[in-house]
Parts: structure tokens; sequence; C-alpha cells
């Protein structure tokens, strides 16, 4: 799976930390968590900690140099970001989806050194799925090579993005019109309330393309889009330039669609607001 | 579970028949529907043909003086809903779901009395769920009592709708003009797919309430509508009116929150749109 023994051991430590958090948090998923005014939001963050606290130092007794960007602990570090080996943790992607008993939660891990990934393991402990890439080494689902769908017709395409999480009414216009856009010219939409999952269901081919702008940091997306791109897909900044990982704004499809949808996010269906140059 | 030694009869009925749909959805499940042209149409068909099949020979054979309405055989019939025992049936929601692998599919089944449900039953065979229902015996999950949540506060509320299968302007406008008004309201929104799912999902507290108008038909309601309102939840039509499983349109969830999103459904964020009568 791994094109080196130093990514092969590094996909096995970021592997087997996801597990452990994973447990924890399949653990808890089942217990009621909106009973009691208080006690909801203390399991949250109990849970939350005591991933990260499993995956931290899962990997620091491995690598005890390497750097840290993680939304619980380490959220300063987001404007630092080095050439030198940084691995980027979320625990608990979608706290809303686990409150609420909703099955897509995961822990996203990845190693990002020279500022591109190179791991990148999302684990869904309740489903049990364990997506994993390595830079080179292709994607994989349960230690199967997966790869992005084959549609090609926009009008046939299942997307993917999150919706309502900014309420002013500025961004809420903005952000339902593209959608809105993109609803018309594709066959349906999904909102699954995890980012890294969206980007894995790109890359197995479950959602044609999956696209989300304002998302927490970087450790939403660097895994997802490593397991993305090894897969076959394509990641793209969501107006079509190229992606960056601390930019907080991804879209990820297989190669036919990313265009298309870029365009329409760029410019609407009515075609780019600039008017056209005269003689064109 | 059921009230009565004839509804509990008709409940496993309609438990077995979901079972054996259910094994033929799962077994297609994860095999490729969209490699060739021609073959992904032709196996969606067949397992919709074959589902539906195999529900309307079980339950005919235990009711052979039943009618029967259901999306692939016999749709023409939603126009004579009448006061005899009547099956309403979706061999397979989550169509595009089931295409994509997308892990949101269900068997729906009701049967409806005098124009009311009195058995309601759900299985999504890909993740193992069997939801159901007899009027006045309560709501199950896998045999375990369900209720839905008890958020009051809307802020605190997760949303389930569909949204992208309409594509004509202004129905997209209205759609998401609404959608954007919840959102404001809401905490986060969910679009799975699947009516029948996202119903079962407020029974059981995963989402706080679900909405939908312009869905297929009564077969993707009535069992859902039966399984929130035997759960303890409400379920009313999206501008606040009494529900009708005839009628297309559905919202339902816990008793706190109805009220709030159907002022919002109807009025929008500001308020109503006939000015205040003079003196109130």
């Amino acid at each position: 799976m791994a094109g080196s023994p130093a990514l092969a051991r590094q996909l096995q430590v970021a592997v087997e930390a996801a597990r452990s958090a994973g447990a924890v948090i399949a653990a808890a998923f089942h217990r009621p968590k909106r009973v009691e005014h208080k006690g909801p939001a203390d399991l949250v963050t109990d849970t939350d900690r005591r991933c990260e606290a499993l995956v931290l130092d899962a990997i620091r007794a491995s690598f005890p140099d390497h750097q840290f960007i993680g939304e619980e602990a380490s959220a300063d570090a987001a404007a630092h970001l080095t050439d030198a080996p940084t691995w980027m943790v979320d625990p608990l992607d979608g706290t809303t989806n686990f409150v609420h008993g909703y099955p897509f939660v995961a822990v996203s891990i990845a190693l990002v050194v020279n500022r591109a990934a190179v791991v990148g393991v999302v684990y869904n402990p309740v489903l049990e799925e364990m997506f994993t890439a390595t830079a080179g080494g292709g994607a994989f689902l349960n230690g199967e090579p997966i790869r992005p769908s084959d549609t090609s017709d926009p009008g046939s395409a299942l997307l993917g993005t999150e919706l309502g999480v900014q309420k002013d009414d500025a961004t809420l216009g903005a952000v339902f019109g593209r959608v809105r856009d993109l609803s018309k010219i594709t066959r349906s939409l999904r909102c699954g309330g995890s980012c890294a999952i969206g980007l894995c269901n790109v890359a197995c081919g479950r959602l044609d393309a999956f696209y989300e702008i304002g998302f927490g940091g970087c450790w939403d997306v660097a895994a997802g889009a490593l397991i993305v791109q090894e897969a076959g897909g394509v990641v793209v900044d969501p107006a079509g330039g190229p992606y960056d990982v601390m930019a907080r704004r991804v879209l990820a499809g297989n190669g036919h669609l990313t265009g298309a949808l870029s365009a329409v996010i760029r410019d609407g269906v009515l075609g780019p607001k600039e008017p056209a140059a005269p003689g064109s």
C-alpha cells in the first residue's frame, strides 16, 4: 500500500491511532447525549479530548520531533505551517452528528511534509470504514483499492456539500445561491455533516463530487483530499484554482466534473459575471 | 408491539416481506451499477421490480382482498384511495442512493385502513435497521422502543430535508429560499436522499425534524409518518395544517419544534406576508 518503508510505518501508526480513538467514539456514540443540559457538552468535549490525546500520544511516541495542527489543541499553529513533518488531526469530525447519533462521524489524520500530504487516514468507527492513502501508493477502503465514479454528465452527478453552518444573511445568501445553481445542473444533493467523509465518499464513487467553503480548518480536509487524489480523483479550489490545504475551501470530484462545477461555483448558471470582451 | 392479533399478524407479514426485499437490495448494493451505459438502469429496474414482486406476493398470499398503491405497479391507484385496507409500498426508496452506493436505501411498507396508517415498516438492509410501528402500539428500531429528541430550541435542531430533485427555476428558487430561511434558525441541515429514512431518523431522535414537499407519492411517507407518530412525534403539513398521506407534503418533528418550523416554511423568517390586522 505504501511507497516506502517510512511511509508504511507512518501509515501504520496513523491507522492504529485512528482505531484507538474510533473505539472511544463508537463506545460513546449510542449513549444519550442530550437528556441533561450539562451532560451533553461534557460528553462531547470529553470524547473529543480523549480521542485527541490518544492520537497525539500514539504519534508522539513514534515520531517525537514531528509537529501537530489540530482543532482541539493547536489551532494557533495553523498560521505557521512549515516544511517540517506536520500531523493534521481532527479526533472527531462530525461533532453535531455525534451529538445526534447520526452515523457520519470520523477520525481524520494526515501527515504533511513540505506542505503536501503524504499519509491520510479517515476512519468512521460507527460504519467501520477505514479509508487510507499514501503519496504514490493509492487509496483503499478497508484494504480494498477504491476509485472515483466515471460519471461525466453533471446531470447524472450526485453532489455532496454542507449547508447551514453559517448564519449571517450575506453568507446564507451566497451559500444557498451557489447550491441552488449547482442543484440545477446536477442530479441531487447530499449533506452528511462531515467534510472528511464527504471527500472519502468521492474517492470511492458514492458521491461524484463534494465541495465546501469555510469549514473548520486544514484538519478537516488534509487526509480526505489525499485519499481522493490517490484514488484517481481531482482536488481543486472551488473557484477552479489550485487546492490549498490551509485555505478552508475544497472541491473534489472525478476528473470529468470538477471543471463544470467550479465554473458554476465561480460564475453561477448564467455564465461569467464579467461581460464578454468586444469581438469575443 | 401490536395492539390486536390482526395488527400483529399484518405487521409480521410486512416485516417478513421487507426482509425478503431487503435481501435482494443488499445483495445488489455493492455491485457496480454505472460501468456500462445500459447496465445500470437495468440493474436498478430489475431490483425494483423483483423487490416489489416479493412484497406484493407476500402480502397477497396473506391478505388476498387488500388493495395496493405503489410507485412501480399501481401509481394510478393513488387517485382512488378508499376506506378499504390498502398497502402503500415503495420496494426501493432512495433509488439514486442505490445507484451510487450511498447507504440510505429502504423498503417502505404501510397498511392504511379507513385512510389512516395502522402498520408501518421501513427497513434499511444496508445498515440492517428495521423500523416498525402499529397504531397504538408504539414504534421500534430492531425491536427496541424509540422516541424523538427533546430538543426545544430550533437553534440546537438538526433538520433533514431533500434538495435538488426539481430543476425549474421557480421551484428551485422557492425550495432554496425556504431552506435558507430554515437554515438561519436551525443548527444544521442533512440531506440523506430517502424520505422514509428521514422520517425514521426523526422517530429515533437522530434528526430533530424533517420536511419535504413534492416527493414521489404516498408510498414514500405512509410508513415513516406512522413510525414518527407512534414514537411520540408530530406529523403535520409543512404549512402547519393537518398531515394528508396523499398530499406529497410532510413535516415531522418532536412536538416542540414543528410549530416554529412550519411558521418559517409558510411565512419566511421575516414573518407573515400579510400585514397584521389593525389593532392586533
